[in-house]
């Protein structure tokens, strides 16, 4: 096991963000960045409230968190995101310099490991899977479910 | 040669906002949303002015597109982008459900397909490059050559 329990703690964060776009018939996708063992930024899938299909958790979170530190690049930061990020959000991850990722569910159909030949990452980045997996997926599945 | 005189116009709008970027100094990247022959987003590369690694110029065309239509997808829109998209834009792109991908010159460093296994976009998108290739090249190389 590649991760710990502030890893499971922050994870269960994500997945309180993620518990929101759910209350809002938002797709339930949650993340937040850690930097130091400080929350710098969080944030769920908006992508109905704003009409705007680039405004994905992890998308909202990058952003969040470079205003809270004043500068653009996360290299000392950690993303938690309760969903494989989506092809948009790695090449995101990928400019903001973000070292470790640690994500929930894989994500089959839409995660960007079905697209890519190379992870658009730094290219010192490490990726943790499958924290808080079955939490994370069954909150998916509850949403697509209720969409039916 | 599968471009046409319009394509040629729209390039020069989006190469218009890539020089408001490049007087910016900002990367010179510019891109236009076109719906029905109507201009409905334009943007260009914001990344050092907002702080925010995502606003890029396609992201922030895209965002006003679906702002102007009040609806997040654009299947009956085209993008003029001056430069080859990166994963993160290219897969906004897709999500964006954009048919039209019309492209400057080429990025063999940073563009969508020095990364892909296969491209992000809808199944039904078409893309054309090269429309003015030589001056949305030649505006980055400008940038390039002063920031050394």
């Amino acid at each position: 096991m590649n991760y710990n329990e502030d890893d499971r703690r922050f994870m269960e964060l994500a997945l309180m963000e993620a518990r929101t776009a759910f209350d809002m018939d938002e797709v339930p996708v949650g993340a937040v960045v850690v930097n130091k063992g400080r929350v710098i930024g969080r944030g769920h899938n908006l992508t109905e409230t704003l009409n705007d299909v680039t405004a994905h958790a992890e998308m909202q979170a990058i952003t969040a968190a470079a205003n809270t530190l004043g500068g653009k690049y996360l290299p000392d930061s950690t993303l938690y995101v309760t969903v494989e990020p989506c092809v948009m959000c790695a090449g995101a991850i990928g400019w903001s310099q973000i070292r470790r990722i640690v994500v929930g569910a894989s994500d089959p159909k839409r995660g960007y490991s079905t697209v890519v030949s190379r992870p658009p990452f730094h290219p010192k980045a490490v990726v943790v899977t499958g924290v808080l997996a079955d939490e994370c997926a069954s909150l998916m599945r509850a949403f697509f479910a209720r969409k039916r």
